[in-house]
C-alpha cells in the first residue's frame, strides 16, 4: 500500500463507522500517523438507514464522505479497501489493495445480520445493515406494489403486499412504522389502481414485547403506537424457516415475498486474529478495548465486548457506544505519548430512543421516561444534532418539514432492478 | 396487462421523457383514457445529468416519480414495463409485463448514444443518457482518484487521471466543465496525497468549433472558457478507436481510462413498426407527429423526425422541443374529440444555452447572444423553473447555494462498483 513511512508510530484503524470515525478524529496527528481503512468512501449513519429503505430519505442524507470529515488533518491517509486479514506476528495488514505495516491496529468492522444458523433465512431475507441492502430493499418494496398491479391472482397480490418484519428491536419497529405511514399517506394515490388495504404489516418477535431492551414504559407506548397504526405484532413467537414464499414460526405461518430481518447481528471479526469470541462473534477486549493477548491491537464498537461484572455479556451494540469507545480510545492513544497510563472504559448512558412515526415516539432516560409527540420532537432533535455536518442537517430537515407538513415521502425512484435469490 | 377497458379511447404513451410526460399531462382524461409506460418509474431532468455524474447534484434532484406527478388523474395508469414491439395489424402493444391494445399509440422512447458502428467504444466508452450510467461514470471518476492513490507507476496514474470526452455538444462542454471545477476546488482537498496536476481534461471535437449548434459568439466564449479552466480542446479531430486505454484520432493518441462519448446520439424506435427511419435512427413523422402509412400512431421527441424545408433533417434533439411536441400533441387529440381539424407542430425557438461552470456560461436568444456571470444566473434561474416540482427546485437551489458558497460539490459517494469490460 502507499502510505508514506514516517517517524511516527502508525496506527491503522479497520471501519469508518462511529467508532472509527471518532477514533481518528481524536487521535493527534502530530504524533501519530493515522491510516483509516473502509470498503466504502463514506460514513454511514446507521440509525436513519430504514428511512433510506422505506423512501423516506435518499442516501446523500445520511452518509457522508470520509475524505471530506478529515480534509486538512495531516498525517492522515484514507483508503478505499476490503480487509482480508492480519499477520499479527509481522504486525501487518493483508488488504485487497495490498499490505501494511502497523504499530497499532484498531479493528472496528462493525455487525452484520446474524442469521443463527438459518441458510434459507440468509438466502431469502433482506435486512438493512448496509446502505447498499437498503437501497435495495427500498427497489424490492416498490417493485412488489408495481407487481401487485399486474396480477390477477389475488394470493399472489397479497402475499406482494404483505411485509414481514422479524425481530422487534428499535429498527424492526421503526421500518414498521415507516411502512404503515406510506401505507397511510403515499401508496393509494400513487397506486390507485390498487386496493391498498391489502398491505399487511406485521412484526415478530421472540421475545414477550417489543423494544424489549427499552424500559416497560417504552414497550406500553410503542406497542400501542404500533397497533393505532394497523401493524399485526405477534410476539413470542420464534420463526422457524423462510422459503422466499412462506414464514413459518412455531406458532403460524405467513405467506410474503419479503421477509425483513431484523432480529439479530454478530460481530464481523477479521481473518488471522487468534482471540477470544463471544457467542455472536464478537471480539473480548479488555476495559481498554484492548484485545486478550495482544498489546497493539484493539477493537471497538458493536465488533468488540468488553465483559465485565457491570455490563455482563458487553455493552449494547449501539452507535453511542461506538462512538464513545473511539473517543475514549483516542484519548487512551494520545496518554501514551505523555507516558501517562491509559484509563478503562466507562459507558455513559444518555439513553434510548425509538420512534415509530410522526408524532409517535419514545424516549427512556435514567430519570424519566415518555413518550408521544414530544418525544418525537426530541427524536427529530437528537438526530438532527448527531448527524455529521451542517450540510447533511440541513437536507434532512428540510426533508423532513417537507414530509410532516404534506404527509408525503421523498421521491420513491427505483433505482436497482432487485433480482430476488431463486 | 391489467388495464380496466373503459368506453373510452385508449391512449397508449411509451416513454416518460419530456414529451411523453406533458403528453399525459394535456391529454383531457374525460374523453381519453391514458396508458404511460416507461422502464422506470421516474421522470429523468436529462439536461442536469453531468451534474450526477460530477457529483454536484444527488439523483433525486433531477429525477421525479411519474406516480407522483399524475397524482389524482383519472382514467390514468401508469406501468413500469419495456416495451418489446408493436403488432399494428392488431393495435396491440407487447411489453414485458403483457400485451395491451390501443387506439391510438404514440412513441416517445427518446434516443441512445450513437457509436457510429464503433463496437470498441460501444465496449469500453461511458455515457450519460440515463441516470443508472451517469451514477455508474461518477463511481468510475472516484474510484479513479481511489486507485490512483495505490499505484506507483507514474504512466498508470496519468492514464487514471485523465478525462476524454468525445464532443463538444453542450453535455461535453457541460461536463468538462465540471470535472475542471472538481479539479480545482475539490480534489486537492480530497486528496491531500496526490498531485491532482496530473489530471487532464481533454476535449475532442470533429467541427471547427465547440457548440456547434449554436452561435459564433457563444462558441468563441465557451472556447475561451474552457481554456480559462484548464480544459485541452481538440477541434478538426476525428475519434477513430478506443480499445480502453488508448484513444486514437486522426492526429493523435491520449492515454486514459475514462473516455466519455458525447459525440452523438440515435433515435430508440421500437419493434414492429415499419415506417421510414432517418440515418440516425429517427421516425419520420408529419407535421402533425403522425408517423407515416398511419393514422393512429405518434412519435415526439428525439425518436422523431419532422422533415421538411424549414428544419432540414427534423428539429435538433432538445428537451424543448420534445416538450412542445407532447403539449402540442395533447392539444391536437383534445381537438379530434370535438371534431375539430389537427393543427401542425411549429417550435418556437426559446433559445439555447449552455453552462461551463461557476460564473460561466453562454446564452443565445433570437435577439440577444450573451455569456459570463449573468448568463450563468440566467441558466440557473432557468434550470430551476424547468425543473418538474417545487421540492426538486428547492433542495437543487440549495445544493447549488450550498457548492456557490463554499466552492464544494454535493457529497462523492461511490454507491457503484463500477466494472470496465474487458
Amino acid at each position: 500500500m502507499n502510505i508514506p513511512n514516517l517517524d511516527l508510530p502508525r496506527v491503522v484503524i479497520i471501519g469508518c463507522g462511529f467508532a472509527g470515525l471518532k477514533l481518528a478524529k481524536t487521535i493527534n496527528s502530530k504524533h501519530y500517523q493515522i491510516v483509516l481503512l473502509d470498503k466504502n468512501n463514506f460514513h454511514t449513519f446507521q440509525p436513519l438507514m430504514y428511512q433510506v429503505a422505506s423512501s423516506g430519505l435518499e442516501p446523500d442524507s445520511i452518509v457522508y464522505p470520509v475524505r471530506k470529515v478529515f480534509k486538512g488533518k495531516k498525517n492522515f491517509h484514507f483508503r478505499m479497501a476490503a480487509v482480508q486479514g492480519i499477520d499479527t506476528e509481522n504486525k501487518e495488514i493483508l488488504t485487497t489493495i495490498g499490505s501494511l505495516e502497523y504499530d497499532y491496529l484498531v479493528i472496528a468492522t462493525g455487525a452484520i445480520s446474524n442469521f443463527f444458523g438459518m441458510k434459507n433465512m440468509e438466502k431469502y431475507a433482506f435486512s438493512m445493515k448496509s446502505l447498499v441492502e437498503s437501497l435495495d430493499l427500498r427497489s424490492v418494496i416498490l417493485q412488489n406494489f408495481e407487481k401487485s398491479l399486474n396480477t390477477s391472482d389475488l394470493k399472489e397480490r397479497e402475499s406482494l403486499m404483505s411485509f414481514v418484519i422479524v425481530g422487534a428491536g428499535a429498527t424492526g419497529v421503526e421500518l414498521a412504522g415507516a411502512l404503515a405511514e406510506l401505507k397511510k399517506h403515499i401508496l393509494p394515490k400513487d397506486y390507485p389502481d390498487l386496493d391498498i388495504r391489502i398491505m399487511q404489516i406485521h412484526i415478530i418477535e421472540a421475545a414477550d414485547r417489543v423494544l424489549s431492551n427499552m424500559s416497560m414504559e417504552a414497550s406500553t407506548k410503542s406497542k400501542k403506537f404500533l397497533k393505532d397504526m394497523g401493524i399485526n405484532i405477534w410476539l413470542n413467537t420464534v420463526v422457524r424457516d423462510y422459503d422466499g414464499t412462506t414464514v413459518s414460526t412455531d406458532k403460524n405461518e405467513f405467506k410474503t415475498k419479503t421477509l425483513i430481518w431484523s432480529a439479530g447481528v454478530k460481530g464481523a471479526p477479521i481473518k488471522g486474529l487468534n482471540a477470544r469470541l463471544t457467542r455472536d462473534n464478537r471480539i473480548i477486549v479488555d476495559e481498554f478495548n484492548r484485545v486478550t493477548g495482544y498489546k497493539h491491537i484493539f477493537a471497538l464498537g458493536d465488533v468488540a465486548c468488553i465483559e465485565s461484572e457491570q455490563n455482563g455479556n458487553g455493552h449494547a451494540m449501539l452507535a453511542s457506544v461506538a462512538g464513545q469507545q473511539g473517543l475514549h480510545l483516542g484519548k487512551n492513544l494520545n496518554s501514551i505519548l505523555k507516558s501517562q497510563e491509559m484509563t478503562p472504559f466507562h459507558y455513559n448512558d444518555r439513553g434510548t430512543m425509538a420512534t415509530i412515526g410522526r408524532n409517535r415516539a419514545v424516549v427512556d432516560l435514567s430519570f424519566v421516561k415518555f413518550g408521544g409527540m414530544f418525544a418525537w420532537f426530541v427524536w427529530m432533535f437528537l438526530h438532527l444534532l448527531l448527524l455529521v455536518d451542517f450540510r447533511n442537517r440541513l437536507i434532512v430537515f428540510a426533508n423532513w418539514c417537507w414530509s410532516y407538513f404534506n404527509y408525503d415521502k421523498g421521491v420513491r425512484l427505483i433505482v436497482r432492478n432487485v433480482k430476488r435469490a431463486d
